[in-house]
């Protein structure tokens, strides 16, 4: 408690170490956590949150590393978060993200954060956009969402992003098709990355045709900029992008607001329910239900309705 | 409720039309689900429900397709689920799932079905695993479930499977690293698929060096096996390894099904949470909660505590 009460302040105060100690409480979901996210609930949410997606090979951490230097060269602070589901089984930062933190390391106005799944309860959305609250709390004009894939982990990440850049390069094989087909409607701007590779034209009238046979709401059409992450060319203009996305301000940002509060709520009600079937009396309803369930003497939805009625009726009925 | 009397014996004696329609009804989650599914429970569950999964453009859907046709030459009803996350926006399935079902609509012996994430009630494992014992109730000797990515949705969908294969290809470029990483404590097997290509030699070395770094549970060591898809070479020898893995039978498949319908039962009980919150009075509740959220004049923890216990404390509370 005593702990908490100091570490608020130096959060506030913008404190690196205060940061990083406070995202670990908050993301192992220890029991300062609630104490921690209630405190800096009025100084969250002013950062901008923006989401960048899009498949393995896209060159996403590149081009986060070229804008976050970008603003950094405006005097903005800037945190990173690399949403790593793919490493929930290894469990670590990967090596890239160690290479990267080295790199900023000698600058104050960058904090990196590496996060992989949170096991059985699930809300690694709900702690990414946690950590987000606490970098906006201790500062940071501009948070980056960075996830890897385009599984629904990633789709759900980036729902509670402001505004979401879908990252494609030429050339990354057949399935890019079903992955464009998929993602279509989700974003507010299409990074065509590694844009000075064979096939650049292809993609972009690619991308292009499909846009303008899907339907957009509110009628806005996402913008689709080229950049090569690497030199940093149509860094500028993907920044002049973002600024002028229309999810950015105004009313469009005001009902985003609104559902991405409401993915929260919904992302933290299912951690609860994760928390209370992993402690007793729960946890042993559990295990024999699945006993059955394995045996085959219950069948699936008959078990779950049994465990949703002892959820309902209270957690010691 | 008639209807559903009428398709379930017809399911069972492996009707297609039959099956595609049960598939509608469970997967829609429409009221006579959960019957078809209490009525089918003991014929279902003896299929092997083999997981394949991989990055975008390894070639996974040749793979299952070349799978599919070896088990048929053995005269085995093969059942193929097209788990494919990133289509959940666009909604419909993609163009290179209604080229497959063209090739094999003359053959009875397989059925195809591709599935979409489910919305907001986010059951994509639990829906996926109820269409899984459809097929097996409608006498399917083998259900291959393909899942594009590495996300945390992926990973879920191949937590429900009896064994896991995971499709890598060379050449990939640089977040292959990171996909390795993530995934390698969960196959059973490692494809090295587009095997004549460059680069093959290398990513065979690279996965055996990290295999010989990570730990196996109860000491089995993934299998490594290299194919092409596109010829058929290698799939005779994959279909032994499949046939040969520690999970196919014995102690560890039984371990492995209790885990299963552990995971299963969590997924249906978080479905059913969704639910919950998707009708009145809870409905309203969300949105009011939603509300303050966005306004910050309630911190999103206490937030969803306040729902929480409305939850335990029956629907109506």
């Amino acid at each position: 408690m005593d702990a908490v009460r100091d570490l608020v302040p130096r959060l506030l105060a913008g404190e690196p170490r205060a940061l990083a100690r406070a995202i670990s409480i908050v993301e192992d979901r220890r029991p300062a956590a609630r104490e921690i996210m209630k405190a800096i609930a009025a100084s969250a949410g002013r950062a901008a949150l923006l989401g960048v997606t899009g498949p393995p090979g896209a060159g996403k951490s590149t081009l986060v590393d070229g804008l976050a230097a970008l603003l950094r060269s405006e005097k903005k602070k800037v945190g990173i978060i690399a949403v790593d589901p793919s490493s929930a089984f290894s469990g670590g930062a990967v090596l890239g993200d160690r290479i990267r933190m080295q790199r900023h390391s000698t600058d104050p106005g960058v904090f990196i954060r590496s996060m992989a799944t949170r096991g059985n309860f699930g809300g690694l959305a709900a702690a990414s956009v946690d950590v987000a609250d606490l970098m906006s709390a201790a500062g940071c004009d501009v948070v980056l969402i960075e996830t890897v894939g385009v599984g629904q982990d990633e789709v759900e990440v980036v729902r509670v992003a402001d505004l979401v850049m879908v990252v494609l390069v030429p050339g990354l094989g057949d399935d890019i098709q079903t992955i464009k087909a998929g993602i279509m409607e989700i974003p507010d701007i299409f990074v065509l990355n590694k844009a000075d590779r064979e096939g650049i034209e292809r993609l972009h009238s690619d991308v292009q045709s499909m846009l303008s046979l899907a339907e957009h709401p509110g009628g806005r059409t996402p913008a689709i900029v080229r950049t090569v992450g690497t030199t940093g060319e149509g860094l500028p203009e993907l920044l002049a992008a973002v600024e002028a996305a229309p999810g950015a301000a105004g009313e469009p940002a005001q009902a985003r607001r609104r559902e991405r509060s409401r993915e929260r709520l919904l992302d933290l009600l299912k951690e609860r329910v994760m928390e209370w079937v992993s402690v007793a009396p729960a946890r042993q309803e559990v295990d024999r239900l699945a006993g059955e369930l394995a045996q085959r003497s219950i069948d699936p939805h008959a078990a779950a309705d049994v465990l949703m009625a002892r959820l309902t009726g209270g957690a010691r009925g």
